[in-house]
């Protein structure tokens, strides 16, 4: 329903990955993947999730005399495993450990290195498309008797920044995820609770803004985005200063916004 | 998410009833019965449905390791039987056989007969509250010495009417539910289709206007409400008046809108 409200395009989903099984980030699913049959697709959908999602997604669709139009290729998260789930051509996801009591997985998104950039203000006319192609992968051209016709970098500019984005949430403050972090462009880490609401925050298996902020300064990303807020707040500006006191560059995560990573 | 959008109070729901389970009448159970419980409840609920649901239920608390704070009464509605499933002091409750190719249950709500009224305008000042309730009840009023003193027509008027509510959906056109609905003050009759998808509607164990405004005027109903509208139809009316052509006191059911059936 909020796929809808937000007018995101579901067809183009194909990848949807579970953290964990507590009923706030699953329930919905069996909804989406009804729509997604109801609207005609028959794409192969890679569902990522700790292995009971299973049983829950087919008692459902058992009960229900389902039949889906589109096949689902399941990729059970199996506890403690850690590594890259997902390549493509533009980037790779792979997991990082959350404690949350339950089976828990946060997802690091990176860009694949990128190619080298043809500098438009000096490149001769004469070049063909395989010429570009080989200076795009950093290779200096040659005439046919081999000697050297143009060195890479007099007619190329750096490739531009591969961009990373870190999902941690449902989680403790836990300070062994930050090498799977460091750096990163964007950090979205959930704030379920203030500071003052520390001691729940552990017993309950969630972090504050004070710690979600004081990671985000200790593996230096760039900006952090913080969410998943109790609804006992009803005014979140309070978090975001919180937050803002230990880690100045952290923007509030605000359901159906679109937050841009700009490529540098 | 509905329940909440048009402030139902859901602390007051004693019984859930699920007619079948197809995704779209029993998806979004789980987050209900969550919600109860994360707002405190602690009452009992009678669940009644198909047996299944209970896999789907207990499957999806299981892997969530949820453990509601209220317990939850499951009452399996076996295919093919049909009878009471719920009297209260003021209701029962019984079940209409649906045709909708899984086992599926339409559901007839009856009030128990009611209490004579005092006649205010007649009522002597002098009766006692046993002397009224023993009037209510139909009973005449005696003298210690065993003589008649007030007749109960003379100072009573009759009952209130007892009103029904009939609700049937999903199903196919079926007059073999006549006799359970027969004169009901307020038939509730899916009609998925218009008349013209009559073929697509009986391929799909689903009815059209025309069929439930018929089978209303068959079983003397005194009103008709529809609903269920396949999301091919933008525009409601026209369903509207197919279904009056033929049955004249005829409503459209729209979500988040109250009917009441007026006590006579």
């Amino acid at each position: 329903m909020q796929l809808q409200r937000y007018k995101a395009k579901v067809s183009k989903i194909r990848y949807i990955l579970i953290s964990h099984l507590h009923g706030d980030h699953f329930f919905g699913l069996i909804g989406l993947l009804n729509t997604m049959s109801l609207n005609g697709r028959e794409q192969e959908l890679h569902l990522f999730a700790p292995p009971d999602l299973s049983d829950v997604i087919t008692t459902q669709l058992r009960c229900s005399r389902t039949v889906l139009n589109f096949p689902i290729r399941f990729h059970p998260l199996e506890s403690g495993w850690h590594g890259v789930i997902i390549e493509t051509n533009l980037l790779t996801v792979a997991t990082i450990p959350m404690e949350h009591g339950v089976p828990c997985f946060g997802f690091l998104f990176r860009e694949k290195e990128k190619l080298r950039r043809i500098n438009k203000e000096v490149m001769p006319s004469t070049l063909t498309v395989a010429d570009i192609l080989a200076l795009k992968e950093g290779k200096d051209l040659y005439y046919p008797d081999g000697s050297l016709q143009y060195k890479n970098e007099s007619l190329t500019l750096p490739p531009r920044k591969s961009r990373s984005y870190a999902y941690c949430s449902d989680t403790r403050y836990n300070e062994n995820i930050i090498p799977y972090i460091q750096g990163v462009d964007l950090l979205y880490h959930e704030t379920t609770f203030m500071k003052d609401q520390e001691e729940r925050a552990w017993a309950r298996y969630h972090s504050t803004t004070t710690q979600a902020a004081t990671l985000a300064q200790k593996a230096g990303v760039q900006k952090l985005l913080i969410g998943h807020y109790s609804s006992r707040y009803k005014e979140l500006e309070p978090l975001l200063q919180e937050a803002q006191a230990v880690f100045s560059p952290t923007q509030l995560a605000i359901e159906g916004q679109t937050y841009i990573i700009e490529e540098l």
